[in-house]
């Protein structure tokens, strides 16, 4: 018989922000794979659940190239659907950790697209990194009516100004090197000013802070940054 | 010495998917609020957590008279904030249960603003109901550089389309007694063929199908559609 893929988000970074879902189905797990760094450093997700992974598990470091500006080349994932299926196959359950929710920009899908449709498959979502940085900042993502854009900061200066413009409040996703861009077309739109940096939301280095403070030229992958329009603010 | 506020996430439904820190505070607190209907029926925050709430909590329903089409009066929240404040004040910490996540259009904001400022207040972000609705219906919401746009339905028709078209994908929420309005915009901007329809993601009575499939002039309020550009589907 064979075994049961699960996607499983661990949260935003603090450990207790697990789910009770998340941390039954690790225990239950046969296999526990994470996404990882491919220069040996330590994985992201394992290290939030860390506290929730039994000594004897089987685990799987899913060894991700990453260079600035590209996506990791589909045959590392194609290899890897192959490794994760063997496992299946074989009658073994296996958990892929994803940081946050496995679906906004998690890169489980890579491995979802590629197993889902021959194994049996089930996605548990986490806490997202969205209501994480905007809890620990202290202000409402959205309320009532308002329109709320994700927006990742690689877009091109005048894709994400046209995206910022229409939206009430935007989460600007993966900030990194494009820090300089963002604050331009925040500058430009008028929104510097409410905008807050979150960086490592939840995590004990975490920092918070309004974007006018914020020295130097990049930011951390980890961060996000959250602007609303002055009006959409709430008494 | 005065208590302490937590504004709490408790997810989409699955009385699973709430946080260890949502279980350990619920715990912990000395008075667990939540919203309720007006009318006495069951506030969905205290069902989803039910199964966590010891028995021998000070338990406080807000209850919150829902009009279609508009948002409850100020006065409610200056009431509740009024009589949650009195706890604090007394030295009681005080749990506000919240589905989904606290900030993401949740109530919650309203209390936040009344008391945050004045009251040693901490947010716990929840599993939201959009990773929640993509998770069961199979589908990531964003991948790469695309952009999220959340969007609440009881906009006016233009103002829909102009949100929705600029988006890779959309999620709109609040669907209710706008579900053909949201139909005819996603059939002019050919969208209608790969949007998902989610009613009460990850509750027993859980409905996912294509929004074709759907008959019916109108949906429930904890209900969603995810549509997405037909080029922006992952391979």
């Amino acid at each position: 018989m064979s075994g049961k893929l699960y996607g499983i988000g661990v949260g935003p970074g603090d450990p207790e922000l697990l789910t009770l879902k998340a941390v039954r189905l690790i225990g239950e797990c046969d296999v526990i794979a994470y996404p990882a760094p491919a220069d040996g450093t330590e994985s992201m997700a394992r290290k939030i659940a860390a506290p929730h992974i039994p000594a004897n598990k089987t685990e799987l470091a899913i060894e991700t190239p990453m260079v600035p500006g590209q996506f990791p080349a589909n045959d590392v994932y194609d290899r890897y659907a192959i490794e994760i299926g063997d496992h299946l196959n074989a009658g073994r359950d296996v958990a892929v950790l994803c940081e946050g929710d496995p679906f906004l920009y998690g890169s489980f899908m890579y491995l979802f697209g590629r197993l889902a449709t021959s194994h049996d498959t089930d996605v548990i979502p986490g806490v997202s990194s969205l209501g994480a940085c905007a809890a620990r900042a202290g202000q409402p993502l959205v309320s009532r009516n308002q329109v709320l854009s994700v927006v990742p900061a690689p877009l091109d200066e005048a894709d994400l100004e046209a995206r910022i413009v229409t939206a009430d409040a935007v989460a600007i996703m993966k900030v990194g090197r494009h820090l300089e861009k963002v604050r331009r077309v925040l500058a430009k739109l008028g929104r510097l000013d409410n905008a807050i940096y979150v960086e490592r939301a939840t995590l004990d280095d975490e920092k918070v802070m309004p974007l006018m403070n914020l020295d130097g030229d990049r930011a951390p992958y980890f961060s996000m940054i959250l602007a609303r329009r002055a009006e959409a603010v709430d008494a």
